[in-house]
């Protein structure tokens, strides 16, 4: 069938487009200086359109149709990397190619107004270009179309089939457990002292560390490598080149650490992707739930449990002893696992976390459903963490402007965390009946198993499975919050000896 | 007129697509996880391929041709931007776009294949590579075509208009004169203690040292920065975002500092191209030659005067005060000025090093002809060494492997240094009538109204004058060697104390 060679042409394009702007993206957050954010700007938008104008061209549009009437003629890798063709495909034809490029030059400016707001700590700077963006997002979200509320048309880029019906009490009922067990546990709080993650650790030495940490719980430093920006992130050009990034906090020792574990999780998911399907729309992880899935199940469930600090405390103790001396895995375990409401959302605790998300994902839902306006969120976001966190930041940079996300526009994104929490729950429960060994596994340092489990069970297949298929095939189950209070639960327990 | 406005909008995307196909390459030799190569290798293939579509496309050979007819219309900015744009279309349609994305690839590759035969000193390793990217290079100068010599058509491309004819009497004359002035140099050349330049210099001082330096010469970091490589290199993607790299080597300080000094020389020229030529084809340096003029202008001109180290010899010995200790000016001028003969070229001294460049456009105006085969390279190579400078590499990696222009195809560029450093004597000449109290300028740190009669007579033309067109109304003279004779002859009798 020769569409299949002619949308494999299209794919292997469309993909090294968005590789190339993905390097420009990745340079830009790393070492771009300054003065060459206009130029960027401009770049990113020419191949941000060269990738659309590829994807819905003449050639795309005769090839979909050729496809469509064969599909069924097709099968095994054929099938599957076709069936994202033509999903991708008619997704993009929705989108005219001016609202791309404009939307590509919107976000790359807005990232450099989002940087010196934060830095300025001023909310005002960053709300013209957030205006703006939102404006060309609700254009998109009403060209991709919905049935029951505007805000699915943007998460379904994030989280394909996800809606804020199936969303909303899924998170009404996590959020009544979560306040259920702050209940219980907020006020022993200060019955653990976390002072020894914040003493001095010399930054050189903790981004080493961390660099060794995830290179044995499996990170292959020949195909990809570590860097340091504003706001951690992940990204790839290939499965063979994946790139992380962290910052580092002198006085945090989680920050530059966890930060790392986490990004790790996302790059270990795309090095996993079967290289058969390398430059074809099947060649990345399938949704950010599953990817926030792999990346918080290597930050949460496996490097904060006491069996990690086993393994690990040792090494960190070769590497700060005069800051670590007689601490123990086990104090060591709690100080990590304090719960306590905090005003960053990324150094927030496991628990306390999801109200971080929750908050967005109602502003978010309002702004996008033009409920509220850019101006009222500083107030709004305020206002909610007040009465879900019981604080108040003190100026914006803490508050409103921490996230990154939404200078890319990347809204719909944010309830992808607490999916990702959700499912890596899931899946350690399942991975505790299948390896009830899987403890000592880790109290050893030996990561290969647990690395070998999620890449058959879930990296390999790239996009071919989406997240409900691959949770009901690992899990038997569909996406539940009880496993997740579970943990957290137990943990709780654990952590603050409770009854 | 509309085609004008047309002829704007491919070069956008063109010197778009070229600045991202830098990025690509920039980030290869700098951070890029080996791992990445292949995938690297097809995506800076899809942007080359891409920005020969746009140029030769039909949009693009319909706007020429309206061009053509109304040229003469034209005036100022419009005319000599749209003759820019008509020789940068007339010569890419010459070149199907099967031959330049495979010849994108097979750069890609040949870059990675001389990495390796470079570290394990074995030329049998890049060969098949240099065969191929040859075979392509010849292809490619058949179809640009040539009225005298093949390797006429590549050189062209460096240096436009500049021909075999022209350049081997000048070189025949430059290696007349330099043999004499070694002649006179060499029996003295262990009158010179430069002991001082290998003592050992901790790398990350170097870098730092080297940085404040280049910055006050006028080197502009929120529009650039650097970072390390192999090979060190300058290039960019806007003049507001400038890149250049260096090597540090512990044992030789000249090392990191002048090859530092030679990329921000390149650096400044792009930094310094008029912003209203900003993505069209005249916002670049008009060629490799006159490029070259304005590396080596800093690197030697300036950089290795006795009157720089006075005021910059006081500055080192802050940063190495024990490796430096009672060292004068002179010591070091004299010093970074021995005249030796050299196994590697960016090494070599200013005298010698013209040498290196006639041996390497020798062996390339001999392989380009197809007088000679890729493995008679090697021992080529050697001979020449030997009859030239009197020396033979102990292996291909300070031999033949030495330098990474072979592998991307850059034949027909070697040259331009030679040309440089005859430019740049005329340009001191010039310099030194117009402004005879520069030594005192160079001697205080004044760089600022060097750069400003560099940025006043050269930079901000960009490539709307070409390099005979400048020398000719900067100095009033077309290209010679006598300058050049002149400047070293006056230097090696300052340096050796000659009659």
């Amino acid at each position: 069938m020769q569409a299949v060679e002619q949308a494999h042409e299209i794919m292997r394009k469309v993909k090294d487009l968005n590789a190339v702007s993905a390097v420009l993206g990745w340079d830009q957050e790393t070492y771009m200086p300054s003065g060459g954010i206009e130029a960027r700007a401009e770049h990113i938008a020419t191949i941000d359109t060269l990738s659309h104008e590829v994807l819905t061209g003449d050639t795309a549009r005769r090839t979909a149709d050729n496809l469509r009437s064969g599909l069924d003629t097709l099968t095994g890798d054929d099938k599957e990397i076709m069936t994202l063709f033509l999903r991708d495909h008619d997704r993009a034809v929705k989108l005219p190619d001016s609202l791309v490029r404009e939307t590509s030059r919107a976000q790359s400016l807005a990232q450099e107004g989002w940087k010196k707001a934060k830095s300025e700590k001023n909310f005002a700077i960053f709300a013209p270009h957030l205006e703006r963006l939102i404006g060309l997002k609700i254009q998109a979200a009403e060209l991709y179309g919905y049935t029951e509320n505007r805000y699915d048309a943007l998460m379904d880029l994030f989280e394909p089939g996800m809606k804020v019906s199936i969303i909303k009490p899924v998170f009404e009922r996590l959020r009544q457990g979560t306040v259920e067990l702050l209940d219980k546990v907020l006020p022993l709080r200060d019955s653990i002292n976390d002072e020894i993650l914040h003493k001095s650790y010399e930054r050189e030495k903790q981004l080493e560390f961390g660099k060794s940490i995830v290179n044995k719980l499996g990170f292959d430093f020949e195909r990809g490598r570590v860097d340091l920006s504003a706001h951690p992130f992940c990204t790839n050009f290939a499965p063979t080149d994946v790139r992380l990034t962290t910052r580092i906090l002198e006085n945090d020792i989680r920050s530059c650490l966890f930060g790392l574990i986490h990004e790790a999780g996302h790059g270990m998911y795309e090095q996993g992707v079967n290289m058969k399907y390398f430059r074809t729309f099947a060649a990345e992880g399938t949704s950010m739930g599953i990817h926030e899935s792999q990346s918080l199940f290597w930050e949460n469930v496996i490097a904060r449990t006491e069996e990690f600090w086993q393994w690990a405390l040792p090494q960190l103790k070769t590497v700060f002893p005069e800051q670590l001396g007689d601490t123990t895995p086990r104090d060591f375990y709690r100080a990590i696992n304090v719960m306590r409401p905090s005003f960053i959302r990324i150094d927030s605790d496991e628990t306390t976390y999801n109200l971080h998300i929750i908050l967005r994902f109602e502003i978010e839902e309002a702004f996008i459903n033009e409920k509220i306006r850019v101006n009222d969120i500083p107030e709004l976001w305020n206002e909610k963490m007040r009465t879900s966190l019981g604080i108040v930041p003190r100026n914006d940079a803490e508050g409103c402007l921490q996230d990154v996300h939404w200078s890319f526009g990347g809204y719909g994104y944010f309830p992808s965390y607490t999916l990702g929490k959700l499912y890596a729950a899931m899946l350690w429960t399942q991975l505790q009946k299948e390896k009830p060994e899987v403890r000592n596994l880790i109290a050893s340092g030996d990561f290969g198993p647990i690395l070998e489990w999620l890449r058959s069970n879930i990296h390999q297949y790239g996009r071919t499975q989406m997240s409900e298929e691959i949770m009901q095939r690992v899990t038997g189950r569909g996406l539940t919050e009880t496993d997740f209070l579970a943990y957290v639960g137990a943990k709780a327990q654990d952590v603050y000896n409770l009854a």
